[in-house]
């Protein structure tokens, strides 16, 4: 902040002088950017004009400042762009760009998962709920619409309620209104909730393989990790029934990152077990929207009697992981402990944009966005199945097909992830080692490559498996397509006559 | 979810009649709500067209649907809406809007703090910035823009630079872009602030009286609270020393709720308790940009040499509580432990917001509307002050003039705040205690009612106080309008003559 200082033996316009050199020089202020106008300046300083225009014009003779005609004075362009200077946080375009040409450090394909195609966003009808939401806010007499968010803790009152809906009709989960909690994504609702975790609850069951994000979680709030070996019809609830944990964070619809169902039986155990041991199961529906074969698989909260499951979700799959919109339901019996803990909190989450999501679920667009996404999304899952399978046959099994938005692949050749990354990024294709979905200390990982298709476009696919193929050297195996494939079953077909069918669905 | 069981006795249309009964009847499904087209509900249930065709017959055979030609079946109206049964958070617009008549319950005029006028968000410029965004994002190909909040972990390097310009221009603070962390405000920062506390501190120290969303927080995650009493200038260091505390929360630029102003030399006894002790600053500079008398006061962290404050500050009082944007600059030594504490969590900020605001800023808005706020704060707080001292006189004392949002009158009558509250409420006006401000077990409270303007319209501000005399049934008393009004000394001029110019500024 500029401040003048009467006592100093310089002159105003050198302190100002000197000040504004100093922070072109630190690069507060880079090259091209306008100096506040002469006028304004010398009023916030409340200094003579002329003191200012002095400053000024000491700045131009050097060459710090341009003068130019009809915008003012401009920072000459001294030194490199502040943001090339400042190390930390990789830029997100070094990696972010498919079409990007290959090469050193960069990727011609990207199998990176939780990130969407930029198609998967509704710009337009955004665009106009955006105008209508602060349009009609903008009407309301006195008050900042800022306030609603204040008062309602749990979130904005229209959007729970459409979440309600949405969540009954979709996924089965019986809630009111008042179970729902808006927040800003998974990470954040954990860490709330281990705020109402019983103090004498110390430790914490996962899936083993799980998701790395929730974990971390749980260890930065100090729990112990119990990791519970997943089998193929889900966790092994012997194995969580014999650990210390009386909380379980689980994904029952879509294992990640098997894929794999959790069976009725398995979740009537794990229910039975959290009567029990008067436990919590938090189920997280990450990408439920998205199953391509086969009836969609109910939410284990929507079977659970005892008030004993908390249900988490996202619009991160369907709308934009940017947006940071989660929720979870809780059960009526963990609600009163929520609100205690949470009393004096403020949601933290944009009343703008509740309500403009609010608006997106009312007026039907969710509905029609997913139809599009489940589309468009089975079609890259079809094309990725068909391509993985002419190029490596029986030599690797695929984990996890007809549904979600990744693929795991297991290979039993006793080639190491690393080789597998590495000489896949020799050609230009980024994948993911799987191994640090495993939990440390549990048992040892197999050796697979996470595949996620939610940014590749679909037409180009086919390119960057066979740019697997050349990196992995595999052949295709005999023994007839997908004859090995696990998880939900024989393959997918593309039933290109379902197309028009859906699109008139929409 | 409506789901079809092949082993049920019912047929399947049947099945479908009573789960939508189910739903109308359970008020999921509200009235006036549009059924799915059996088109649509077909495909979902992998039935026959038919057979939903008569599933939704017999609803409307039996009143619960009403087939709307052109629209399709849409739910009769059974019932309340479901809003108007849930229990639990307060209907803002129950006391929210201004204008509404007095009653019970109700208020003509409401006093509450934290809140703003709804001039005070710039409809327009967002709703045009928005579309700007969302039609650049859009022609990002392949990925959707959501991923960079997702790389940047302390939020979006644009809005971040920004913030580094206008925090050093307008605030002092030195920082660079990576010592800026983007957050959902004021509580989820002192949230992961309290993570990196070495684990010895189990102490922390705050103003008393002070800010209780802060409080709040602190509490919530376990830390003993040491309240330090409010001096005239700042804070009392030599408590501070004594207590057990290595941290402090505190407010230097304008103490809340007090509005006294931490002077130099406290604020250089309270750098070097830092620096003795190797403790912490977290500084909240709330809402440090209005001043309407006298220059701006630097904030603490622009005189910090040894990298001990963290400063905090949000848009909340500029631009809207509810869109919950806040950041705070972490010092260079706090850093690294901030990230390894954090690594693998994503930003919980909206991407969107994110890119707006960094617009905002760099296009100069926010500027011209903290000028335009400034100027209509001013007014307020000017026309408050008089009819308060044309009102009460010497009889109340006015803490907290000349800047803020919001002023704490101290009485000596003898009147508990209850009695002042209540006799308000009765004539329709809102006001708020001061002691909960005071922390239980530090110095005995006085008694002071808590006056916030942020909403209040200059041209109601005498009606309401009127009303407040009547209320409280006090005369003015002798010697002269505000002899002793405390905080920053004399009171205000209107300074009408300062209008144009401000204005030209813009």
């Amino acid at each position: 902040m500029l401040h003048l200082d009467a006592d100093a033996k310089d002159p105003f316009y050198k302190q100002i002088y000197e000040q504004i050199k100093q922070e072109i020089l630190s690069g507060i202020l880079p090259g091209g950017t306008r100096l506040t106008s002469t006028r304004t300046l010398a009023k916030d300083l409340q200094a003579g004009r002329n003191t200012v225009e002095n400053a000024y014009a000491q700045l131009v003779l050097e060459g710090y400042v341009t003068a130019v005609p009809g915008s003012g004075y401009v920072v000459t362009p001294l030194e490199p762009d502040l943001r090339a200077q400042t190390p930390g946080v990789e830029d997100p375009g070094a990696d972010g760009f498919i079409q990007k040409k290959s090469g050193p450090g960069q990727y011609a394909y990207n199998f990176d998962y939780g990130t969407l195609g930029s198609w998967a966003f509704p710009y337009k009808v955004w665009r106009n709920l955006t105008a209508t939401v602060l349009m009609e806010a903008e009407e309301m007499h006195y008050r900042n619409p800022a306030l609603q968010s204040r008062d309602e803790m749990q979130g904005d009152r229209d959007l729970r309620r459409e979440l309600a809906k949405h969540l009954y009709r979709r996924r089965g989960v019986n809630c009111t209104v008042d179970q729902i909690v808006i927040c800003n994504g998974l990470q954040p609702a954990l860490s709330s909730l281990v705020r109402v975790f019983p103090s004498q609850w110390r430790a914490v069951a996962l899936e083993n393989p799980g998701y790395r994000r929730a974990r971390t979680i749980f260890q930065g709030n100090g729990l112990r990790l119990c990791p519970i070996p997943v089998q193929e019809d889900g966790i092994d609830v012997a194995a969580l029934s014999a650990s210390p944990a009386r909380v379980i964070f689980t994904t029952p619809s879509r294992q990640y990152p098997t894929g794999r169902v959790m069976s009725i039986q398995k979740r009537m155990a794990l229910l039975q077990w959290a009567a029990e041991c008067r436990g919590l199961i938090i189920e997280d529906d990450y990408d439920s929207e998205y199953r391509y074969k086969g009836k969609p698989v109910p939410s284990l909260q929507s079977i659970d009697r005892q008030g004993r499951v908390v249900y988490l979700g996202s619009f991160s799959k369907t709308l934009s992981p940017g947006l940071r919109l989660g929720y979870m339901v809780l059960p009526d019996g963990l609600l009163d402990t929520y609100r205690y803990a949470f009393a004096g909190y403020k949601c933290s989450v944009s009343w703008l944009e509740q309500k403009i999501l609010a608006r997106f679920m009312a007026e039907g667009h969710l509905e029609k966005h997913i139809r599009k996404m489940c589309l468009l999304n089975k079609k890259k899952h079809d094309t990725l199945i068909d391509a993985i399978t002419d190029a490596f046959g029986d030599s690797v099994r695929v984990h996890g097909q007809d549904a979600g938005l990744h693929l795991l692949l297991e290979f039993s050749g006793g080639e190491t992830e690393a080789e597998l990354v590495e000489r896949a990024a020799e050609r230009g294709v980024k994948v993911y080692p799987g191994s640090p979905l495993w939990i440390e200390g549990g048992e040892k990982p197999p050796t697979t490559i996470l595949l996620g298709y939610g940014t590749l476009p679909d037409d180009r696919i086919p390119e960057a498996i066979s740019l697997l193929r050349e990196a992995w050297g595999k052949t295709p195996g005999k023994g007839g397509r997908r004859s090995r494939a696990a998880g939900a079953g024989s393959a997918p077909d593309s039933a290109p006559d379902s197309v028009p069918d859906v699109t008139q669905g929409r």
